[in-house]
């Protein structure tokens, strides 16, 4: 889920300073330890909740369920190798980053790469949101009193995570390092002393729930553990996508950083599945396992705290790459008229914001509704990741077929077994957890491949009108006549004519007066006003019998536009100039420039008119 | 709180058509019964809750209490005879309609005038709560099964009544003279029914309470009943108002219907007095007091029903009057500068929409909070009615001190005496409900004024700065450069620089091209299109190294801006020329311009230069 952005990916080719700079950036770059802290760092993270889902779904079959954690984690293990090996050949084969979108869209068709897009928009707000949940269900395991406010404490810490983001950090892989290596210690740390220590230090809190028929483990069972388990092999594909963050050679530190991950993670999974197996954990939903694992291994003491610690700040930053990462996957999009192009502004902040508000919103809305807990949220995040998963996979083994390069046969089988395990995890997942919420992807990829399909339509249709691509016909100088809507004569007016009168070949300025007492007379002081300044523009007023302002500028306008181009010399354009004021605060926008807006719409719908508002900054304001 | 709308005073000073048309609008005005019907509709509604809030507040002392109902009834019909003759003379003075708003403005400053418009603001907003709350209330108590759902219930009427005004209904006297004719006859045959009968055709549904000490009915719980009551005489001064909406002669017309709304309304107040102490009427959450006295006096059978219906349908036209009563206010307190010059634009649909909308969003948000209970919104009602009676009787008594017309003491006297009564029901009311709800005008009132003495300020400021009603400078043609950001040729870039050329003493594009090798490609590319079509302007290319496309953009505006005036024959004004698109569909909006919005804004933020973001119609669209 993570990638380092390509912001950074910037070389000038006629830039004088371009060789130092360039060698600025190289150092920049990623070492193979700073890549597994900046990019592994959620994978990594995902120990945390990946063994307990595998746990929450053994314990319905009570001890003898549980028995079968590590046999699961081991199969898991083996699908975490395939795609460890798989993923080293997508960096080879795609040294510009490859990530399922990209590997989709090359070799797969675009259909199938807006389902690795749409499901992979999914993964970035479930992780998000698990990855926070996970960090609170880490708090709470060591501050039990904390648990029933689990839900607050989940959208708060959603809410730092959303106002840093917001403030625009500058992020460092070097910054990632030390609580990822601390965390990496930790958890080594619980698995060597629990394999060391012959009784827990503390017993495990969690119990077994006495099941119907405790000796029944139905197959259904066990490929419902290995599918929520499975959601602890989330993230190993961010190394794929973010290859030219490397350092050189990228793309042999890329792969030696891949399979120093699935080297790191499979031993954390299968070190865990053993403790789990030794001290007899099951399932607690006040306190996680790998709580309860740290309790018995290291002893309720200073170290198990630090333990929750360091865990809850790595899972509050695994949160945070999905900041980072979404940015770049919608600006992908948005460059191949998927997205709205304003995505592509990535870099403008405005844009950013926005960006950041959906994500932390679409993330709190699932937090609110799985009353922050993680295991809810589990297996719906199981499902998007496989789904990009497979289609690598499957766009490999095309890939393969297609390059025939030396060796092409072994590689296409590493992928293609990759592929068949993760679909058939895939379809696992759906089937065991389709009314758990598996239906919410089934339901929302293809609304979002439909949506980016009428955003494609669209866009081809307007590139098609606009003539993108042909020569449009020449340019014209045209006689322009300026007509400005005044309603009293200040220093706005003067700003106003000035324009009106720089830009135009000729300017009437127009007023609209009701046909009442009161607007009489204040129409006559207008008049006045406006003979006393002498602006050498005639001043038309309208009158109307409606207290409507719009209807009769549309209508003269459009009097304007027959009569125009008929007299000699006439005008063969006619703009309306709107001068504004810049307001000097936020809130006053609520008090100027509105009959602006309402005049805007009001032109630009019914006449052929060119409307501009201008906004001026008034001096001495 | 009703209004005709001074939508309808329309007298051309210099139209041709004027005096047919005057005496065409003289007939379109109102007469007596057409003023009655119109204007007094919400007044008289309010008997469907106002004995009802009496009843409420008594029966906590059992049955003793209950028997008070016909005095404190009395009270508050000597207090409407009070207001009725009170509001006689407002008349009379304020010929050209004479609102709290208007009086106090006029005698007792602005301040007291603001307070006035703050109290009507809420009442509009009440008066849509609790008029809806009532006439469901009127429905489930001919159908109790629907009493569960009254919240829905009231959110539909009102949703309806919202819709009808969002689509704009040509308001007519003559289409209320019906449903406010069939209330006043169903009122009175109830009224008269049950007085001729001996014994209620049916029970009472409501059972007093066996009170902790019935014997002991203090004063306090009399005022309180007062109070509560008073909820009653909301309305009666609409008439006021709404002078200039009456047919010639407008006062005594006008007089003449205050004092018909008067009568009517204090006979139907002390009839249904009368009922409730012969039928021993208690209070029941599920069915009206009307609805109980209509049982008892016609039976329940199909009379009972159309009672009832009657009885709906005038509580959702009274609901109806706020919306067009509240447009009127906003545009006043506009025209003084309290309020977002926009409000004075109230006869354009978008605006007047907006208006409806926040009304309609108020009042759901009471009904929602007071569970579509009556009685529970009337008390606050009434605090807010209470504050623009006082003030306006106040301020009549300094209208006869300064004017000292013949017979000045008397008036003086008359509206002396409705000012100290209806402060001292305000006070009352605001004691025993401060709790219930009464806190909420205290803490609102005084967050409006502020809001509105904030606004003011900010014209007045405005208004300096523009220097408004003095002479500015005169006008000055300029040499204006027009800069155009393009990204691309096509029909929009070629109208564009016709607009450019058209407008410009000169004009320069101007692309921004990001420092890496994609970028190059596509900028070379640009380039080629742009010398083959040949436009005669010259295209600048900015280059950047980060992903900014408004850094580069502002800085080159910039430097243009010094190095400009200095050259021979240079430009005095820098135009920046954005184009766009005209979506074709509303959700186009999200795909295109957005890049223009981002631009306009860092532009007018941090140069000098003009903004002018032009929306083209492309043709073949």
């Amino acid at each position: 889920m993570t990638t380092g952005g390509s912001g950074r990916e910037a070389l000038a080719a006629d830039d004088p300073l371009a060789p130092a700079r360039a060698a600025e950036q190289e150092h920049d770059r990623l070492t193979v330890s700073q890549g597994l802290a900046a990019l592994s760092l959620d994978a990594l993270a995902s120990v945390a909740y990946g063994p307990e889902a595998i746990v929450v779904v053994l314990a319905v079959a009570g001890a003898h369920g549980l028995g079968f954690t590590l046999p699961v984690t081991l199969a898991i293990a083996g699908l975490l190798g395939f795609l460890t090996f798989s993923y080293r050949q997508v960096i080879a084969a795609f040294p510009e980053g490859g990530g399922a979108y990209a590997v989709a869209g090359k070799y797969l068709g675009k259909n199938v790469a807006l389902v690795a897009a749409a499901s992979l928009i999914i993964d970035y707000v479930l992780n998000v949101a698990v990855s926070v949940s996970a960090g609170v269900a880490a708090l709470t395991s060591a501050y039990p009193s904390l648990y029933g406010d689990r839900v607050w404490l989940c959208l708060a810490v959603l809410l730092l995570i959303t106002g840093i983001n917001l403030r625009g950090v500058a992020e460092s892989a070097k910054a990632f390092i030390v609580p990822t290596v601390l965390f990496i210690v930790a958890i080594f740390a619980v698995i060597l002393f629990g394999l060391f220590r012959s009784h827990p230090a503390t017993a495990p809190s969690g119990h077994v729930v006495a099941a119907a028929s405790a000796e029944n483990v139905g197959v259904l069972l066990l490929l419902k553990a290995f599918a929520s388990g499975c959601s602890a092999l989330t993230g190993v594909e961010a190394i794929a996508n973010a290859v030219p963050t490397f350092r050189k050679p990228r793309v042999k530190r890329a792969q030696r950083t891949e399979s120093a991950l699935g080297a790191l993670l499979g031993l954390m999974l299968i070190g865990l599945a053993l403790l789990i197996r030794k001290f007899h954990v099951a399932p607690d939903s006040s306190k996680t396992v790998l709580a309860q694992l740290t309790d018995a291994a290291l002893g309720h003491n200073a170290a198990f705290f630090g333990v929750q610690f360091v865990t809850m700040i790595l899972l509050a930053l695994a949160a945070n790459t999905s900041f980072g990462g979404m940015p770049v996957l919608t600006s992908l999009l948005a460059r191949d008229n998927y997205a709205p192009h304003v995505f592509a502004l990535r870099a403008d902040r405005q844009v950013y914001r926005w960006g950041v508000l959906i994500l932390a919103g679409l993330a709190a809305i699932l937090l609110a509704v799985a009353k922050g807990d993680t295991q809810t949220l589990v297996p719906v995040f199981a499902i998007g990741v496989f789904i990009g998963f497979t289609i690598s996979q499957f766009g490999m083994v095309r890939h393969w077929r297609r390059e025939r390069s030396p060796g092409w046969r072994g590689r296409a089988v590493i992928n293609g077994t990759g592929a068949v395990l993760t679909f058939a995890a895939l379809v696992i997942e759906l089937i065991s957890k389709f009314t758990e919420g598996g239906w919410l992807v089934v339901v929302i990829v293809p609304l979002l491949v439909l949506g980016m399909l009428r955003v494609h339509t669209a866009y081809r249709i307007v590139g098609e009108v606009l003539g993108l691509g042909h020569k449009p016909e020449p340019a014209v100088e045209q006689q322009v006549l300026v007509v400005v809507p005044v309603g009293a004569v200040s220093r706005l007016t003067q700003e106003a004519m000035s324009a009106a009168l720089s830009l135009g070949d000729g300017v009437i300025a127009v007023t609209v007066r009701y046909s009442d007492e009161d607007d009489a007379a204040e129409c006559a002081r207008l008049q006045a006003e406006w003979n006393a300044w002498q602006p050498d523009v005639p001043l038309e007023v309208l009158t109307t019998h409606k207290r409507s302002l719009t209807r009769p500028m549309v209508d003269y306008l459009n009097r304007l536009a027959i009569s125009a181009p008929a007299s000699p010399g006439g005008f063969e354009r006619i703009m309306v100039l709107i001068p504004e004021v810049e307001p000097r605060r936020a809130w006053h926008r609520l008090l100027h420039n509105q009959r602006g807006v309402v005049l805007d719409r009001a032109i630009r719908r019914h006449t052929e008119a060119i409307v501009c508002r201008m906004r001026f900054h008034i001096k001495g304001w």
